[in-house]
């Protein structure tokens, strides 16, 4: 078979490599990742397409999502035409391929495949979209495609002692990024969570505001800054996160931040922001950062920078967790009966 | 004379009409505002130009700013070359005409003056550039034009008992706009002040982030809509704004509020975040938003909008002060010896 894009070796070292079992789409706004398994749960091959459900080859109307698809995996349908397809992201949004309407938290991994929506192939595979979640109240919050790697970070149960322990423990984990998530999960269940738009917000402040005016992007990441950004926010915050960015230009105004200094300061103050608005959500609940036994899931250079800023929080148990997007379509896949694991690959179901 | 502009008959009713004895000049990053004074501190005409600092008729290297300055106030310097001017804002920061470097808080209009600096017209008149004040500090912060305006709504005192009570009380002054402002006033010196970036982050929220993509401007504000952003600031804040903002989005999903409600949902959550900091300033400090007798100025509809959120901290009195622009100028022009009030003009001055 020809296998396009790369494998992952560290995964795929852990068994045997054997047939094609199961492809698994990551499909979100602005990328396509697919991955192809064996039998085991072990990736085969990967392709990485930018064809988001914004991003379409051509238009959702004249055939978009079937002309992404093709391109992402139609090689290894050919090859393979009878094995089944999974997919979680913004695929199942409304501007999605199919509506999967979102399930309510709490969510397990059964809550999710219950909901299931499949969606039938131009080329006449049927495509199993994996819902987002929901969560009601006067804020409410809402996921898609993250659920489905909180349970892959969750999905080592029975690996470890340590791991197994994730059946009733609770658990919090960190997803930065544009919105980053961070989710309280319990006895294999999403039960709340949190929307930061911190990364979207940086952006937005930095290209669209007077503060990204002096700013110059530092040759290596200034941890020295990033951090100074990180302490304002949380012992000189109280006005808030409105006021503590202004400093970025006072600073500079009174020679204190320099140009190349600036982007991680403001990275900082908005990281250390979300830190101290999740600080104080746990404080209602007689729980704290510095209580936490955490995981994060994401970029690595990003979850480093939550890493130490939460450090700075009095957190200092923060585990980075790889490959959570594959081994949670896989572990959705399996509930859902799609694969049927063999009894040695039970450590990745 | 011919008058440009114009007049403003609510100042100049109280005062007999008498020849032009001051030219001054609000001038800031976008605009341009010139008035003519008469002895008595009543204001003969105004122009209004586009020509702020970033924007002048020509490069400031090509004599942009006296392009400017001859197209807000040359006719009147034509007609009465030997008179006074004055300028405030951001005419002189490091980007302005001449740079008028910040004095440091506390300051009164004393201050101020001492540290005016002039700048030589090409046609021979002297412009004097008010500074601008800094506060020092881990979190720096600066104002330019707010000064002058500050000391404008102060300037009344004398005009009856209860406005010459200034000279001892500490006041609050809020200034509402792109980069709001609230100083603490005392004796008739700037104390130390706040910025709230809550004008430029609206903006930028709405202009390029998710947030505005599902947003529809009202045919008219929808005030309940405003109130309940500004009550989930003020009773479900404690993540702060960063995540507050979401649910823009995640109410609007859950059909919760129509697109034509975000816009004014997000502007109240913002500036009630904007109350929720300024009131935990002051609780810093064993004070209250409930226990102020505070001052706003600037643009009537946003006084009006921050009326609404105080109210919703406790703070019902809110005085929203008028014309300060003109009457701070008058007033530090005055201090500074450019023009000498009659006697019974004693109360602008």
């Amino acid at each position: 078979m020809k296998q396009a894009g790369s494998s992952t070796p560290a995964i795929a070292a852990l068994h045997p490599i054997g047939p094609a079992s199961l492809i698994a789409l990551d499909w979100g706004t602005t990328s396509l990742r697919a991955y192809l398994f064996d039998a085991n749960g072990a990736v085969l091959a990967t392709r990485a397409l930018t064809a988001g459900i914004m991003n379409l080859p051509r238009s959702a109307d004249e055939g978009g999502f079937d002309a992404a698809f093709d391109d992402a995996c139609g090689a290894w349908l050919d090859n393979a035409p009878a094995i089944p397809v999974i997919a979680a992201g913004m695929v199942g949004s409304a501007q999605g391929w199919v509506e999967a309407p979102y399930v309510e938290a709490p969510a397990s991994a059964d809550t999710l495949v219950a909901d299931i929506v499949p969606v039938k192939t131009a080329r006449g595979s049927t495509v199993h979209i994996v819902p987002g979640v929901l969560q009601r109240g006067e804020l409410p919050n809402v996921m898609r495609g993250e659920e489905t790697q909180i349970f892959g970070a969750l999905g080592d149960a029975g690996a470890s002692p340590t791991q197994s322990a994730d059946a009733g423990k609770r658990a919090l984990i960190g997803l930065p990024g544009t919105h980053a998530k961070w989710a309280v999960v319990q006895a294999g269940r999403i039960e709340r969570f949190h929307t930061f738009m911190t990364g979207e917000v940086f952006a937005a402040l930095r290209e669209h505001t007077i503060l990204g005016r002096t700013m110059v992007t530092p040759d290596r990441p200034d941890t020295e800054a990033f951090l100074r950004g990180v302490k304002i926010a949380r012992d000189k915050g109280k006005a808030g996160v409105l006021a503590t960015v202004f400093s970025t230009r006072t600073l500079s105004l009174t020679q204190q931040l320099s140009r190349e200094e600036q982007p991680d300061y403001l990275s900082g103050l908005l990281i250390g922001h979300e830190m101290a608005g999740l600080e104080a959500v746990l404080n209602q609940q007689q729980d704290s950062l510095a209580a936490q036994s955490l995981r994060l899931i994401g970029n690595e250079a990003l979850c480093e920078r939550y890493r130490l800023a939460l450090a700075q929080f009095g957190c200092t148990q923060a585990e980075l967790v790889k490959h959570v997007t594959e081994r949670g379509l896989w572990r959705v896949a399996a509930q859902a009966g799609l694969v049927n694991p063999a009894p040695h690959a039970a450590r990745v179901s």
